[in-house]
């Protein structure tokens, strides 16, 4: 079996952190940039990404989190927050970025702007937000792999207060909200979800070949 | 650096594959392996994928993919397909596998069916849909990833005439929708992709701590 295979085998939610365990601030850096190299649709990386540190909002956010024990217990909480609008400005900041990084002219773009404007540009904004989200679920992705790889801990998760987070982390005002979220960290001993056996579709019943 | 920085540094989104390089049906089936092992929310994995191998089929796709080569030149092409739909059937035969998988009774389930039931079961069948193909992305995100771990080439694609898609897979009556494709395989020597630095956000304005 792959190593890869083999991290993926070993992780699971983790649904009881261990919460004396913390993330080394090398291991935590190794995270974010495996998040910041995601892939994402023309490279555009629609999203921002929150490292709640704060215990106070952390508990805030628990609160706004069904009292999920992850939101407090686990080292590290990540916050995966989508664009709700791609706008023209954030279009031409990112071609210029590509411009300076490959030293070409704005014109040598031409091309790919005009994509842009004929697809991601032309959704309204309701769309362009789920778009988004949906890229920051590449990352997460990513993000779960990375942390196998380290072999440490993760548990993604969706339920929560949406308006609530976006609230407490003042989102909306920077044209964000909250996609996702995930906690990492170290599994406790008393964590009984680690010695289930995984649940998964058979290939026969995820896989077609035509 | 980490190899599995290494790894996602190395990996590009390649515009041109070797038409004359295929992938093992071993590293195919790894690869197949990790969409499997794939987190999901619930881990209800709402999707199915396909891999398509027929020749004409893949002609039709790539004219429903604006004629991009990738569709026809790169060994494989996966397509994810989600649920359009979540169904109390189902979230039951769900629970049946996690019951038979973890010799547990049915009634063991019943928080967890609970859950589901206020949760993913009560969402309007367009959200279901959408959140369908958001799980489906983590799965796309952790297969670029394992690919770049073997050194096999990737081109997430986003452009492409979904409905038309979905016709010629015959999703439709199967309750799926076409979400995201992966092609996979080796890159061109003549891809000048490859050598054009990746751009991405600075940490600056990726990554904000509260």
């Amino acid at each position: 079996m792959s190593n890869y295979i083999e991290d993926l085998n070993w992780r699971y939610a983790t649904k009881k952190f261990d919460a004396n365990k913390e993330l080394s601030s090398e291991d935590l850096e190794t995270l974010l940039e495996a998040i910041q190299l995601s892939a994402s649709s023309y490279g555009l990386q629609p999203y921002e990404i929150i490292v709640v540190k704060d215990a106070a909002l952390r508990e805030e956010l628990k609160l706004a989190s069904w009292n999920q024990t992850q939101i407090t217990d686990a080292s590290e909480i990540i916050v995966f927050a989508n664009k709700t609008q791609i706008t023209t400005e954030y279009v031409d900041s990112y071609l210029e970025d590509i411009a300076e990084t490959r030293s070409l002219k704005l014109e040598d773009l031409d091309g790919l702007k005009g994509m842009l404007e004929s697809t991601i540009l032309k959704l309204n904004p309701e769309d362009q937000s789920l778009w988004a989200a949906k890229q920051a679920y590449i990352a997460l992705g990513n993000l779960l792999s990375a942390a196998a790889n380290m072999r440490i801990d993760t548990c993604p998760m969706e339920g929560f207060d949406i308006a609530k987070y976006d609230e407490l982390l003042n989102l909306k005002e920077k044209g964000l909200t909250t996609a996702v979220i995930a906690t990492v960290g170290y599994r406790s001993d008393e964590d009984q979800s680690q010695f289930a056996a995984k649940v998964r579709k058979s290939k026969n019943d995820l896989i077609n070949v035509l």
